[in-house]
């Protein structure tokens, strides 16, 4: 276990991480640095998780060929978790649905992907708010991200890709690049709709 | 939607909140004001979160009898999480497990407790990356928090206390309230040791 002091690059305020945290889904090709990748991994490992046995684990994924698999297994997963009947000669209208499409084809080109894994089935509770940690780290650095998931379909060869042992479980994958577009305060539902006092549907006691 | 600015009470630094997170699980029963809680709803609300379709709800429960009754439940569900042969009769010794033994017992005394919970089942990753950002936003306020989970033994009797509708999944329970310790940086396993390169066992390129 080790003590690390809060580094001077995370200096961006919680607030303005938070609160411009969007979703980063085009990615310029250039490189991410490895001491910027070390700051995000020092981001993530601090995030609490059950009795601090630390069962979440981060796969930074770097080489050209195994982004490029990824990349395949990434589209055909997409196209799993879509309601049936879309495929990709039969897609979908809408622009809620353009942008995560988009990424799935453009995964192959993105420089790094990291892969937010427990070393036991489950354990999402110690590996989510890690994720969230890198991601927020991230912002403040200038990088973009997203949270994607997979699909059971390509779960084997995801294992197989990347050797993972069998008893553990890929909770996302987070692609990681300089921005195409730009950060900016993010659009959500206000908090007042998301939130209930003391039973289920009671709104809060502020708008 | 809403777009916000970052308010100017989440003005600590990022890295100060994410490494001084530390799991507060001795609170005293000073209450949290209406307008901490809604900050950190407002952090939360804030998360990336599948399709901006806003998935995830928070339930903050201040009612001292649901709390109560939240407490025995949450004891049964922290005996039943422990392995065959504890029993609050037969306890386990050693440090670890003492914390969040103390808690249980405790939870019935703490000023505030929020559920996350999604409006349908799955959906890890779009609710436990808001718990984080209000574990965080918490952390700038002063307020302690730890992430901790049920189990199976318990979900219909909590879905009846809080009139969850049946579809809904309570992702964990984050007990909130001013700490009896104190705040400090956290000791965590360092992040070469929880990050791998292109392959699972694969280590990063620093130490």
């Amino acid at each position: 276990m080790v003590k690390l002091e809060p580094p001077e690059r995370l200096g961006m305020s919680l607030g303005e991480a938070m609160f411009t945290q969007r979703a980063i889904r085009r990615l310029r090709p250039d490189p991410v640095s490895d001491e910027d990748i070390r700051t995000l991994m020092d981001a993530a490992s601090k995030a609490p998780n059950a009795r601090n046995e630390h069962r979440g684990r981060f796969l930074v994924v770097r080489n050209r060929e195994k982004i490029r698999r990824f990349a395949e297994l990434y589209v055909e997963a997409w196209w799993a978790k879509q309601p049936e009947g879309w495929s990709p000669e039969n897609a979908p209208s809408g622009d809620k649905h353009l942008p995560p499409m988009r990424l799935a084809e453009a995964m192959k080109d993105v420089p790094v992907v990291v892969l937010a894994v427990s070393t036991s089935p489950g354990q999402a509770g110690s590996v989510l708010p890690a994720a969230q940690n890198l991601m927020l780290a991230a912002r403040a650095l200038g990088i973009g991200s997203v949270l994607t998931t997979l699909h059971p379909v390509v779960t084997d060869r995801i294992h197989e890709l990347f050797k993972l042992p069998p008893e553990t479980e890929v909770h996302c994958c987070i692609p990681l690049g300089y921005p195409e577009g730009r950060f900016g305060v993010t659009a959500r539902r206000p908090a007042s709709e998301t939130t209930y006092y003391d039973e289920w549907g009671n709104p809060p006691p502020w708008e």
